[in-house]
């Protein structure tokens, strides 16, 4: 089971798995997101690493995320450059968590991953998250994929029958220059995949994900080949 | 937030929480059940509470319980019978888990309860689980609900803002008829809940869910209003 946006991140540990021999299904989220169109790079990516994608349609009647709220602005370069001298912010979270947080998200993914995961029998359960040189999203911080693996051993039927699914963050301690380095090696098509949190034609290269997918290429010393006319 | 099922349990626990003097909202699940009735139900409960209810559609496209998948037969009494003499089950659950477990089903609700709960700024997260007397569910038992509590301090913003949200399970310890009476000192009018997962038009009076019902009206000496014609 893996948990793919169609991001560079959940690309990366797509082809992470599949080169660890794990036979891979994805799990893709339509939960309102303004930018709808990392749906369909997942479908590309989950293709062209030979797996089957499922898109899981939910809604979120409640506001409170720039993500799925139109009357609340998406911040810029500018608002992101607050953070681009954070780097390691696992530990200590406060002030600093974005307007782009949408309440508990990542905990209702990993939900219906987990309980996919239970009903394939899946082995694993695979998500990109990580902790360094993000934006500051609680759910995606070590101690929280700790607490996770507490849930999967006391409230799945696999983990009291002490099969229990594996849930692998093999991102986590990686820097955005690390993970593009890990899948240029993997041979991830980042054409294909799609970062920008406005979704529109072409990426923004303004906002938080932007931002860090640009400095991550550069300081991978790497092309990004989605928006080579951004750089 | 109340998580209401529309059943007695969780009707039980919003009646419990208004008389803590908490103002509700309350939370139910289209998921494909077919026992549909019980979301009438708990839109009659929470009018009845003075509350609001919103119902999230979710699909569970994977199979895997007798409560989603037609062709899995929901055992009856003879069934629910082995269960009958299991007093406190909670420390070891093994083989006893029955084909109505679906996978993460509770993780996906508290999931979403727990987004609401932070976009509404809620206080506390209610959840009328309970450990005896059951049907042998992990997601109902008092170590998962602690490892749950792990989520909500790591994985939320209100948790790592040191404002986090209470999750309440008041009815952990309680067995059926303690639940009942519970509810009937409170007020609560059991004649709209709904319990039985076959969901027809009358309860079925054999599956486990009207099997617990019905043990734990005539344990706690206390006449069943919905059900009478059964007893």
């Amino acid at each position: 089971m893996v948990l793919l946006s169609g991001g560079l991140d959940s690309s990366t540990v797509l082809y992470f798995a599949k080169s660890r021999g794990f036979r891979c299904f994805c799990l893709a989220f339509d939960y309102g997101q303004r930018h709808k169109k990392e749906i369909i790079a997942a479908r590309r990516i989950a293709q062209s690493a030979g797996s089957t994608l499922r898109v899981i349609k939910i809604s979120l009647p409640w506001k409170g995320s720039a993500l799925l709220d139109k009357s609340l602005k998406i911040p810029g370069a500018i608002k992101a450059s607050r953070y681009m001298d954070i780097k390691v912010w696992a530990r200590q979270v406060t002030e600093s968590i974005p307007v782009t947080y949408v309440p508990g998200r990542n905990i209702i993914f990993l939900s219906f991953a987990l309980s996919y995961a239970e009903a394939i029998d899946a082995q694993a359960l695979f998500i990109g998250a990580h902790a360094q040189d993000y934006s500051g999203y609680p759910d995606c911080r070590p101690e929280f994929y700790r607490a996770f693996r507490g849930i999967v051993s006391t409230g799945t039927k696999s983990g009291v029958e002490k099969r229990q699914i594996q849930v692998k963050t093999p991102l986590l301690g990686k820097n955005k220059a690390e993970i593009i380095k890990l899948g240029v090696k993997l041979g991830v098509p980042f054409a294909w995949t799609w970062s920008c949190y406005r979704g529109g034609s072409k990426p923004c290269g303004a906002c938080d994900s932007c931002y860090y997918r640009q400095k991550g290429f550069r300081e991978a010393g790497i092309r990004d080949p989605l928006s080579e006319d951004l750089r």
